[in-house]
């Protein structure tokens, strides 16, 4: 049986499931969980998604996300079937620990854990939201306009709206499907991406002046005191890593921001054939080939510094 | 007989085409007139595309873009038929005055002109790239590589890569199509929105700094003096109208440059219901519901306070 085959068995053979994505979810992460959740509802069996972190407030539009617990001590887990969507290691959804009756994983990282009794992982995957899409259709169920909404954010959101090389024909005839069935792209668009502060605007400003250059790759940075100075937080700069990439020649977009004094989030995009996910593992972090990240603990200067290096010996 | 079947039995009943499109071309334009020029050709008809001013470079990777003619004296126009795309008047396409055997008019724009023997206007396509789509497939002409990329190209610019309102499921699915039909859509979207020179980067991070906002409307301002200082020129602010939409609460993104000392080209995009095509007429512009533009003389303070009375007498 493909691994694809033993999940679609899974879900239909056991009746209580927490759905649950990964930490600082975006919109894959949350439209698929959620999306599944509605589908296994449909078919009569009780779905919760979970997530330990806040929805961010430009995915609340999403249909049902009001109803994304964010702990689990009500839930009496030992007898529940545990679904890890975008993601494959109970660590990467704070849940490590946790015991459940069973468990599967649906996801499309590069970098693969153990994890999973049944498992489908598919790297080629633009987005987990266009492998949902086909489990549900597999599933027997009617996608609904709610359920087509959030499937739609997920893999708008892991496309880059159709803009990244792992834009498929596929994705797109998804997507025509689910605009049929209801969503509404430009509504969905402008949410995620067209719903910004006007102190995020002016962070974002700010940190393209930032903007450094070095063997193609195009730094931008976020400090704690930047934030502060225009009244924003972490989550304001989600995205940020993307804009680096509309320069010409550049191989990798990344953007450094300053999670506590002397450490570093990175965020990193590629244009073109370099493997961001391998580079990544390199930090202990993780990703995909086009879009990955890590967390690293040194000056500013070094933090740069190692990274450039990284890439030259990729 | 439809604006669309006249249309059809105009291109199957002449054989030598002058395919113009207007100036300033944008995507739609260029890629629409190639892929149609290119059909007519594989039918064994002459078909040669005009537009008065260059293709930008980033448009340069166009299959067929360095085909285009930017004069019409070597042409003896009276013996060939005309076909404006993504334009309905000879003055947009600079061609006013100029005799022609025939002409016919492809177009989705909301201001319409007199003009043409045939003519298939459609307001409500999202580009004209899926109206010539539409035309190829019914001339039983086999869409290569080279039209595909062309007619996704035409798609993606005016549907900003599917996050307009303009957005259709239609839209997706053609574009799903054209990836089949080779088409590559990370590759189309790297060369029309990344390939930024440094300097063009460096006038944006400038330019996003004079945003001002005003009952809902978000200006931003390139000065001649700004491009002096940055070394670039009025095609690197192409795309800038789009940056203040990332605003919630805006309804109109407003972009004014500055053509010569005190005059200003004025590029508006909407969210939400606003129709931007009347505005624009208020000042001798035109355009589509949500995006337009128009030129005017007046100092800055001026020509900005007319735009907010504009918009709020809509």
């Amino acid at each position: 049986m493909s691994g694809r085959d033993e999940v679609i068995s899974f879900l239909k053979s056991n009746d209580d499931f927490l759905i649950a994505t990964h930490i600082s979810p975006e919109g894959d992460a949350l439209g698929s969980a959620i999306a599944l959740a509605m589908a296994l509802g449909s078919m009569g069996k009780k779905a919760a998604v979970y997530d330990r972190d806040p929805v961010p407030e430009f995915y609340s539009f999403l249909p049902g996300a009001g109803g994304v617990l964010h702990s689990t001590s009500p839930l009496e887990t030992g007898s529940m079937c545990l679904v890890l969507v975008d993601c494959n290691t109970p660590e990467r959804a704070a849940l490590d620990g946790r015991a459940f009756r069973g468990s599967a994983v649906i996801d499309h990282h590069e970098t693969e854990g153990p994890f999973g009794d049944a498992k489908w992982i598919d790297p080629r995957a633009p987005a987990t939201g266009l492998m949902i899409y086909s489990l549900i259709r597999d599933l027997g169920v009617t996608v609904t306009k709610e359920m087509a909404t959030n499937l739609y954010a997920a893999i708008a959101v892991d496309t880059g709206t159709f803009r990244y090389r792992n834009v498929t024909p596929e994705a797109l005839r998804v997507a025509a499907d689910l605009a049929e069935l209801g969503a509404n792209p430009g509504l969905i668009a402008e949410n995620i991406y067209e719903s910004w502060s006007t102190n995020r605007f002016h962070l974002l400003c700010m940190t393209l002046g930032t903007l450094e250059i070095s063997d193609g790759i195009a730094i931008i940075t976020v400090t704690q005191e930047m934030m502060k100075k225009t009244g924003t937080s972490p989550i304001d700069t989600e995205n940020f890593s993307n804009f680096p990439r509309l320069i010409r020649d550049i191989r990798v977009a990344a953007f450094f921001r300053e999670t506590e004094d002397g450490a570093w989030k990175v965020s990193m995009r590629s244009k073109g054939d370099i493997n961001l996910a391998r580079i990544a593992e390199k930090f202990q972090g993780g990703g995909h080939k086009s879009a990955a990240g890590y967390n690293i603990r040194a000056d500013i200067r070094t933090a740069k510094r190692r990274l450039i290096e990284a890439v030259r010996t990729a």
